[in-house]
Protein backbone atom coordinates (compact mmCIF):
# COMPACT_ATOMS: atom_id res chain seq x y z
CA UNK A 1 0.00 0.00 0.00
CA UNK A 2 1.70 3.35 -0.91
CA UNK A 3 0.47 7.04 -0.78
CA UNK A 4 0.36 8.50 -3.91
CA UNK A 5 1.15 12.32 -4.55
CA UNK A 6 -1.12 11.90 -7.71
CA UNK A 7 -4.28 12.15 -5.84
CA UNK A 8 -6.22 15.43 -6.26
CA UNK A 9 -6.86 16.84 -2.85
CA UNK A 10 -10.40 18.27 -3.49
CA UNK A 11 -11.65 15.65 -5.11
CA UNK A 12 -10.36 13.19 -2.13
CA UNK A 13 -11.87 15.66 0.14
CA UNK A 14 -15.56 15.25 -2.19
CA UNK A 15 -14.95 11.62 -2.10
CA UNK A 16 -14.35 11.50 1.47
CA UNK A 17 -17.26 13.88 2.18
CA UNK A 18 -19.30 11.76 -0.06
CA UNK A 19 -18.58 8.67 2.12
CA UNK A 20 -19.20 10.23 5.12
CA UNK A 21 -23.24 10.89 4.11
CA UNK A 22 -22.80 7.35 2.94
CA UNK A 23 -21.86 5.92 6.37
CA UNK A 24 -24.06 7.76 8.30
CA UNK A 25 -26.83 6.46 6.06
CA UNK A 26 -26.01 2.94 6.75
CA UNK A 27 -24.96 3.72 10.49
CA UNK A 28 -29.20 5.11 9.99
CA UNK A 29 -30.65 1.60 8.49
CA UNK A 30 -27.87 -0.62 8.79
CA UNK A 31 -29.56 -3.81 7.37
CA UNK A 32 -29.75 -1.74 3.85
CA UNK A 33 -28.98 -4.07 0.94
CA UNK A 34 -26.07 -2.02 -1.03
CA UNK A 35 -23.27 -3.26 -3.29
CA UNK A 36 -19.94 -2.79 -1.07
CA UNK A 37 -16.66 -2.54 -2.54
CA UNK A 38 -13.90 -5.18 -1.44
CA UNK A 39 -10.02 -4.78 -2.03
CA UNK A 40 -8.18 -7.50 -1.99
CA UNK A 41 -4.29 -6.81 -1.07
CA UNK A 42 -0.78 -7.99 -0.14
CA UNK A 43 1.66 -9.80 -1.12
CA UNK A 44 0.13 -13.01 0.13
CA UNK A 45 -1.16 -15.92 -2.14
CA UNK A 46 -4.68 -16.28 -2.66
CA UNK A 47 -5.59 -12.46 -3.85
CA UNK A 48 -7.47 -13.42 -7.58
CA UNK A 49 -8.20 -17.03 -6.49
CA UNK A 50 -10.42 -15.24 -3.57
CA UNK A 51 -11.70 -12.63 -5.98
CA UNK A 52 -12.97 -15.77 -8.82
CA UNK A 53 -14.12 -17.63 -5.75
CA UNK A 54 -16.53 -14.82 -5.12
CA UNK A 55 -17.90 -14.44 -8.62
CA UNK A 56 -18.83 -18.20 -8.43
CA UNK A 57 -20.46 -17.13 -5.42
CA UNK A 58 -22.67 -14.60 -7.28
CA UNK A 59 -22.40 -17.00 -10.16
CA UNK A 60 -24.29 -19.59 -7.62
CA UNK A 61 -27.37 -16.98 -6.60
CA UNK A 62 -27.86 -16.37 -10.44
CA UNK A 63 -26.44 -12.90 -10.74
CA UNK A 64 -24.58 -11.62 -13.65
CA UNK A 65 -21.12 -10.58 -13.02
CA UNK A 66 -18.08 -8.94 -15.05
CA UNK A 67 -14.15 -9.87 -14.96
CA UNK A 68 -11.68 -7.56 -16.43
CA UNK A 69 -8.13 -9.05 -16.11
CA UNK A 70 -5.17 -6.08 -16.01
CA UNK A 71 -2.90 -8.45 -16.45
CA UNK A 72 -2.63 -11.18 -19.19
CA UNK A 73 -0.60 -13.69 -18.12
CA UNK A 74 -0.04 -17.82 -17.20
CA UNK A 75 -1.80 -17.07 -14.29
CA UNK A 76 -4.79 -16.19 -15.51
CA UNK A 77 -5.18 -19.31 -17.85
CA UNK A 78 -7.42 -21.99 -15.25
CA UNK A 79 -9.50 -19.44 -14.41
CA UNK A 80 -10.53 -17.76 -17.83
CA UNK A 81 -10.46 -21.39 -19.71
CA UNK A 82 -13.62 -22.24 -16.63
CA UNK A 83 -15.48 -19.18 -16.53
CA UNK A 84 -14.73 -17.87 -20.05
CA UNK A 85 -17.91 -19.03 -21.56
CA UNK A 86 -20.05 -19.57 -18.57
CA UNK A 87 -23.75 -17.71 -19.04
CA UNK A 88 -23.85 -14.85 -16.89
CA UNK A 89 -20.05 -14.18 -17.40
CA UNK A 90 -18.79 -11.38 -19.11
CA UNK A 91 -14.58 -11.76 -19.46
CA UNK A 92 -12.51 -9.16 -20.29
CA UNK A 93 -8.47 -9.86 -20.78
CA UNK A 94 -6.20 -6.26 -21.31
CA UNK A 95 -4.86 -6.93 -24.83
CA UNK A 96 -3.37 -9.82 -25.99
CA UNK A 97 0.55 -10.47 -25.92
CA UNK A 98 0.57 -7.17 -23.13
CA UNK A 99 3.12 -7.31 -20.69
CA UNK A 100 4.13 -5.58 -17.76
CA UNK A 101 8.03 -6.22 -19.02
CA UNK A 102 7.35 -4.06 -22.03
CA UNK A 103 9.78 -1.51 -22.37
CA UNK A 104 6.99 0.77 -24.34
CA UNK A 105 5.24 2.12 -21.92
CA UNK A 106 2.77 4.12 -24.33
CA UNK A 107 1.75 0.78 -25.59
CA UNK A 108 0.84 -0.31 -21.87
CA UNK A 109 -0.83 2.91 -21.34
CA UNK A 110 -2.85 2.64 -24.07
CA UNK A 111 -3.79 -1.28 -23.17
CA UNK A 112 -4.90 -0.34 -19.74
CA UNK A 113 -6.84 2.61 -20.68
CA UNK A 114 -8.78 0.18 -23.35
CA UNK A 115 -9.28 -2.11 -20.34
CA UNK A 116 -10.29 0.57 -17.92
CA UNK A 117 -13.26 1.39 -20.98
CA UNK A 118 -14.82 -2.20 -20.62
CA UNK A 119 -14.42 -1.82 -16.71
CA UNK A 120 -16.51 1.81 -17.05
CA UNK A 121 -18.91 0.06 -19.03
CA UNK A 122 -19.81 -2.32 -16.44
CA UNK A 123 -19.52 0.02 -13.48
CA UNK A 124 -22.72 1.66 -15.38
CA UNK A 125 -24.61 -0.75 -15.70
CA UNK A 126 -26.67 -2.13 -13.05
CA UNK A 127 -27.27 -5.66 -14.88
CA UNK A 128 -23.56 -6.74 -13.79
CA UNK A 129 -24.29 -7.26 -9.88
CA UNK A 130 -20.33 -8.11 -9.13
CA UNK A 131 -17.52 -6.73 -11.41
CA UNK A 132 -14.04 -8.24 -10.26
CA UNK A 133 -11.27 -5.91 -11.24
CA UNK A 134 -8.18 -8.84 -11.39
CA UNK A 135 -5.38 -7.08 -10.48
CA UNK A 136 -6.36 -3.28 -10.77
CA UNK A 137 -3.83 -2.67 -8.56
CA UNK A 138 -0.88 -3.21 -10.06
CA UNK A 139 -2.29 -1.20 -13.33
CA UNK A 140 -2.70 2.04 -10.96
CA UNK A 141 0.91 1.22 -8.94
CA UNK A 142 2.31 1.63 -12.35
CA UNK A 143 0.42 4.65 -13.03
CA UNK A 144 -0.82 2.63 -16.28
CA UNK A 145 -4.34 4.43 -15.32
CA UNK A 146 -4.97 7.72 -13.44
CA UNK A 147 -5.56 6.97 -9.91
CA UNK A 148 -8.79 9.92 -9.38
CA UNK A 149 -10.40 8.61 -12.38
CA UNK A 150 -10.80 5.01 -11.43
CA UNK A 151 -12.10 6.24 -8.16
CA UNK A 152 -14.60 8.51 -9.67
CA UNK A 153 -15.91 5.58 -11.94
CA UNK A 154 -15.94 3.35 -8.52
CA UNK A 155 -17.96 5.54 -6.85
CA UNK A 156 -20.64 6.69 -9.50
CA UNK A 157 -21.31 2.91 -10.03
CA UNK A 158 -24.91 1.44 -9.33
CA UNK A 159 -25.81 1.24 -5.70
CA UNK A 160 -26.37 -2.68 -5.45
CA UNK A 161 -23.27 -3.25 -7.38
CA UNK A 162 -20.64 -5.38 -5.79
CA UNK A 163 -17.14 -4.39 -6.90
CA UNK A 164 -14.16 -6.80 -6.05
CA UNK A 165 -10.68 -5.27 -6.64
CA UNK A 166 -7.51 -7.18 -6.31
CA UNK A 167 -3.52 -7.20 -7.07
CA UNK A 168 -0.90 -6.07 -4.47
CA UNK A 169 0.08 -2.41 -3.77
CA UNK A 170 -3.65 -1.23 -3.42
CA UNK A 171 -3.42 2.95 -3.39
CA UNK A 172 -4.71 3.84 0.05
CA UNK A 173 -7.37 6.46 -1.50
CA UNK A 174 -8.68 2.75 -2.87
CA UNK A 175 -8.14 1.06 0.35
CA UNK A 176 -9.91 4.62 2.31
CA UNK A 177 -13.14 4.19 0.00
CA UNK A 178 -13.51 0.51 0.31
CA UNK A 179 -16.15 -1.19 2.56
CA UNK A 180 -13.55 -4.05 3.13
CA UNK A 181 -10.11 -4.98 2.79
CA UNK A 182 -8.14 -7.86 3.03
CA UNK A 183 -4.22 -7.90 3.12
CA UNK A 184 -2.67 -11.30 2.60
CA UNK A 185 0.35 -11.97 4.27
CA UNK A 186 3.15 -14.42 3.25
CA UNK A 187 3.34 -16.87 5.77
CA UNK A 188 5.37 -19.71 4.22
CA UNK A 189 5.53 -20.14 0.24
CA UNK A 190 6.93 -23.32 -1.80
CA UNK A 191 7.08 -21.66 -4.56
CA UNK A 192 9.59 -18.83 -3.71
CA UNK A 193 11.37 -20.28 0.10
CA UNK A 194 11.54 -24.08 -0.99
CA UNK A 195 12.50 -23.85 -4.71
CA UNK A 196 9.45 -25.70 -5.69
CA UNK A 197 7.98 -25.31 -9.05
CA UNK A 198 4.78 -23.50 -9.79
CA UNK A 199 1.70 -25.85 -9.79
CA UNK A 200 -0.80 -25.97 -12.11
CA UNK A 201 -4.38 -26.17 -10.99
CA UNK A 202 -3.23 -23.99 -7.97
CA UNK A 203 -1.03 -21.63 -8.52
CA UNK A 204 -1.32 -21.19 -12.75
CA UNK B 1 -2.94 -20.65 15.12
CA UNK B 2 -2.58 -22.22 18.58
CA UNK B 3 0.06 -24.55 19.83
CA UNK B 4 -2.08 -27.75 20.29
CA UNK B 5 -1.21 -29.94 23.48
CA UNK B 6 -2.60 -32.93 22.11
CA UNK B 7 0.09 -33.37 18.83
CA UNK B 8 1.90 -37.03 19.55
CA UNK B 9 5.59 -35.48 19.76
CA UNK B 10 6.92 -38.73 18.03
CA UNK B 11 4.64 -39.00 15.27
CA UNK B 12 5.30 -35.29 14.88
CA UNK B 13 8.93 -36.16 14.97
CA UNK B 14 8.28 -38.92 11.94
CA UNK B 15 6.50 -36.24 10.26
CA UNK B 16 9.32 -33.64 10.66
CA UNK B 17 11.48 -36.02 9.28
CA UNK B 18 9.88 -37.16 6.37
CA UNK B 19 9.04 -33.51 5.10
CA UNK B 20 12.26 -32.64 5.37
CA UNK B 21 13.68 -35.82 3.22
CA UNK B 22 10.95 -34.38 1.31
CA UNK B 23 12.00 -31.10 1.31
CA UNK B 24 15.76 -32.10 0.35
CA UNK B 25 14.04 -34.00 -2.54
CA UNK B 26 12.62 -30.93 -3.76
CA UNK B 27 16.33 -28.74 -3.20
CA UNK B 28 17.66 -31.51 -5.89
CA UNK B 29 15.44 -31.69 -8.37
CA UNK B 30 13.37 -27.87 -8.18
CA UNK B 31 11.44 -28.18 -11.40
CA UNK B 32 9.66 -31.66 -10.44
CA UNK B 33 5.72 -31.81 -10.19
CA UNK B 34 4.38 -32.27 -7.47
CA UNK B 35 1.20 -31.83 -4.99
CA UNK B 36 1.04 -28.88 -2.87
CA UNK B 37 -0.52 -28.42 0.59
CA UNK B 38 -1.80 -24.75 0.63
CA UNK B 39 -3.17 -23.30 3.88
CA UNK B 40 -5.43 -20.43 4.24
CA UNK B 41 -5.61 -18.66 7.72
CA UNK B 42 -6.20 -15.47 9.44
CA UNK B 43 -9.16 -13.83 10.48
CA UNK B 44 -9.17 -11.81 7.31
CA UNK B 45 -12.23 -12.07 4.65
CA UNK B 46 -11.55 -14.20 1.46
CA UNK B 47 -10.22 -17.96 2.76
CA UNK B 48 -13.11 -20.07 1.40
CA UNK B 49 -13.38 -17.92 -1.70
CA UNK B 50 -10.06 -18.20 -2.28
CA UNK B 51 -10.00 -22.12 -1.82
CA UNK B 52 -13.42 -21.97 -4.64
CA UNK B 53 -11.00 -19.97 -6.81
CA UNK B 54 -8.16 -22.64 -6.72
CA UNK B 55 -10.96 -25.44 -7.51
CA UNK B 56 -12.04 -23.15 -10.74
CA UNK B 57 -8.96 -22.90 -11.66
CA UNK B 58 -8.32 -26.87 -11.43
CA UNK B 59 -11.50 -27.18 -13.26
CA UNK B 60 -9.91 -24.84 -16.05
CA UNK B 61 -7.62 -27.57 -16.53
CA UNK B 62 -9.78 -30.01 -16.72
CA UNK B 63 -8.97 -31.55 -13.02
CA UNK B 64 -11.33 -33.29 -11.24
CA UNK B 65 -11.69 -32.08 -7.45
CA UNK B 66 -12.92 -32.50 -4.48
CA UNK B 67 -14.78 -30.49 -1.89
CA UNK B 68 -15.71 -31.18 1.94
CA UNK B 69 -16.98 -28.52 3.46
CA UNK B 70 -17.00 -28.78 7.70
CA UNK B 71 -19.39 -25.77 8.40
CA UNK B 72 -22.67 -25.44 7.08
CA UNK B 73 -23.74 -22.67 6.62
CA UNK B 74 -25.08 -19.56 5.17
CA UNK B 75 -21.85 -18.68 4.06
CA UNK B 76 -21.46 -21.52 1.63
CA UNK B 77 -24.92 -21.35 0.38
CA UNK B 78 -23.25 -19.42 -3.17
CA UNK B 79 -20.38 -21.60 -3.73
CA UNK B 80 -22.40 -25.04 -3.54
CA UNK B 81 -25.73 -24.03 -5.75
CA UNK B 82 -22.67 -22.86 -8.30
CA UNK B 83 -19.92 -25.66 -7.80
CA UNK B 84 -22.36 -28.81 -6.52
CA UNK B 85 -23.90 -30.19 -10.09
CA UNK B 86 -20.58 -29.05 -12.45
CA UNK B 87 -19.12 -32.17 -13.61
CA UNK B 88 -15.60 -32.93 -12.34
CA UNK B 89 -16.94 -32.31 -8.92
CA UNK B 90 -17.57 -34.12 -5.98
CA UNK B 91 -18.89 -31.81 -3.53
CA UNK B 92 -20.07 -32.90 0.45
CA UNK B 93 -21.30 -31.22 3.33
CA UNK B 94 -20.74 -32.03 6.72
CA UNK B 95 -24.28 -33.52 8.21
CA UNK B 96 -27.35 -31.15 7.33
CA UNK B 97 -28.45 -29.40 10.17
CA UNK B 98 -25.02 -29.42 11.88
CA UNK B 99 -23.80 -26.46 13.70
CA UNK B 100 -20.93 -25.61 16.11
CA UNK B 101 -22.99 -24.15 18.22
CA UNK B 102 -25.17 -27.27 18.89
CA UNK B 103 -24.75 -28.34 23.00
CA UNK B 104 -24.62 -32.09 21.69
CA UNK B 105 -20.93 -32.28 21.45
CA UNK B 106 -21.10 -36.01 20.86
CA UNK B 107 -23.33 -35.24 17.69
CA UNK B 108 -20.60 -32.74 16.66
CA UNK B 109 -17.76 -35.02 16.98
CA UNK B 110 -19.76 -37.54 14.93
CA UNK B 111 -21.06 -35.58 12.44
CA UNK B 112 -17.31 -34.22 11.92
CA UNK B 113 -15.97 -38.08 11.53
CA UNK B 114 -18.21 -38.74 9.21
CA UNK B 115 -16.84 -35.73 6.97
CA UNK B 116 -13.09 -36.82 7.45
CA UNK B 117 -14.07 -40.08 6.28
CA UNK B 118 -15.53 -38.22 2.68
CA UNK B 119 -12.22 -36.34 2.93
CA UNK B 120 -10.01 -39.60 3.64
CA UNK B 121 -11.68 -41.61 0.83
CA UNK B 122 -10.75 -38.38 -1.79
CA UNK B 123 -6.82 -38.31 0.09
CA UNK B 124 -6.44 -41.60 -0.82
CA UNK B 125 -7.56 -41.53 -4.73
CA UNK B 126 -5.32 -39.60 -7.23
CA UNK B 127 -8.02 -39.28 -9.51
CA UNK B 128 -8.53 -36.30 -7.33
CA UNK B 129 -6.16 -33.31 -8.60
CA UNK B 130 -7.10 -31.27 -5.64
CA UNK B 131 -9.31 -31.46 -2.80
CA UNK B 132 -10.44 -28.26 -0.84
CA UNK B 133 -11.32 -29.23 2.71
CA UNK B 134 -13.55 -25.98 3.65
CA UNK B 135 -13.22 -24.80 7.07
CA UNK B 136 -11.42 -27.97 8.30
CA UNK B 137 -8.88 -25.54 11.01
CA UNK B 138 -12.29 -25.10 12.86
CA UNK B 139 -13.21 -28.31 13.26
CA UNK B 140 -9.46 -28.70 14.51
CA UNK B 141 -9.25 -25.84 16.48
CA UNK B 142 -12.83 -27.35 17.90
CA UNK B 143 -11.09 -30.40 18.81
CA UNK B 144 -13.49 -32.31 16.91
CA UNK B 145 -11.14 -34.33 15.06
CA UNK B 146 -8.10 -35.86 15.84
CA UNK B 147 -4.96 -33.69 14.87
CA UNK B 148 -2.62 -36.45 14.55
CA UNK B 149 -4.94 -38.72 12.82
CA UNK B 150 -5.56 -35.64 10.00
CA UNK B 151 -1.65 -34.75 9.15
CA UNK B 152 -1.07 -38.34 8.90
CA UNK B 153 -4.10 -39.01 6.00
CA UNK B 154 -2.86 -35.35 4.42
CA UNK B 155 0.77 -36.86 4.16
CA UNK B 156 -0.03 -40.43 2.74
CA UNK B 157 -1.99 -38.74 0.14
CA UNK B 158 -0.87 -39.46 -3.98
CA UNK B 159 2.12 -37.41 -4.63
CA UNK B 160 0.32 -35.29 -7.13
CA UNK B 161 -2.66 -34.49 -5.48
CA UNK B 162 -3.10 -30.74 -4.25
CA UNK B 163 -4.49 -29.95 -1.13
CA UNK B 164 -6.18 -26.71 0.10
CA UNK B 165 -7.23 -26.15 3.85
CA UNK B 166 -8.93 -23.18 4.93
CA UNK B 167 -10.44 -21.33 8.28
CA UNK B 168 -9.64 -19.44 11.15
CA UNK B 169 -7.06 -21.10 14.16
CA UNK B 170 -4.62 -23.15 11.35
CA UNK B 171 -2.87 -25.93 13.65
CA UNK B 172 0.51 -24.93 14.11
CA UNK B 173 1.68 -28.42 13.23
CA UNK B 174 -0.57 -27.89 9.87
CA UNK B 175 1.23 -25.34 9.12
CA UNK B 176 4.79 -26.93 9.66
CA UNK B 177 3.44 -29.41 7.07
CA UNK B 178 2.24 -27.02 4.70
CA UNK B 179 4.25 -25.93 1.54
CA UNK B 180 2.30 -22.36 1.15
CA UNK B 181 0.27 -20.58 3.82
CA UNK B 182 -0.93 -17.38 3.47
CA UNK B 183 -2.13 -15.51 6.63
CA UNK B 184 -5.77 -13.03 5.95
CA UNK B 185 -5.49 -10.14 7.83
CA UNK B 186 -8.19 -7.42 8.30
CA UNK B 187 -7.95 -3.89 7.39
CA UNK B 188 -11.65 -2.91 7.00
CA UNK B 189 -14.48 -5.11 7.49
CA UNK B 190 -18.14 -3.38 6.15
CA UNK B 191 -19.91 -6.02 7.94
CA UNK B 192 -18.21 -5.61 11.25
CA UNK B 193 -17.09 -2.47 11.70
CA UNK B 194 -19.47 -0.43 9.68
CA UNK B 195 -22.93 -1.79 10.88
CA UNK B 196 -23.19 -2.94 6.98
CA UNK B 197 -25.44 -6.30 6.42
CA UNK B 198 -23.89 -9.16 4.87
CA UNK B 199 -24.27 -8.61 1.03
CA UNK B 200 -25.73 -11.53 -0.80
CA UNK B 201 -22.95 -12.46 -3.84
CA UNK B 202 -19.69 -11.10 -2.14
CA UNK B 203 -20.30 -12.41 1.21
CA UNK B 204 -23.07 -15.04 1.66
Amino acid sequence: MSRRPDVDSERHAQRMAHKQRIMNERIAAADKEQGVLLVLTGPGKGKSSSGFGMMARALGHGMQVGVVQFIKGAFSTGEEAFFRNLPGVDYHVMGEGYTWDTQDRERDVDAAAAAWEEARRMLVDPEYALVLLDELNIALHQGYLELDQVLDDLQARPAMQHVVVTGRYAPEALIEMADTVTEMKVVKHAFKEQGVKAQKGVEL
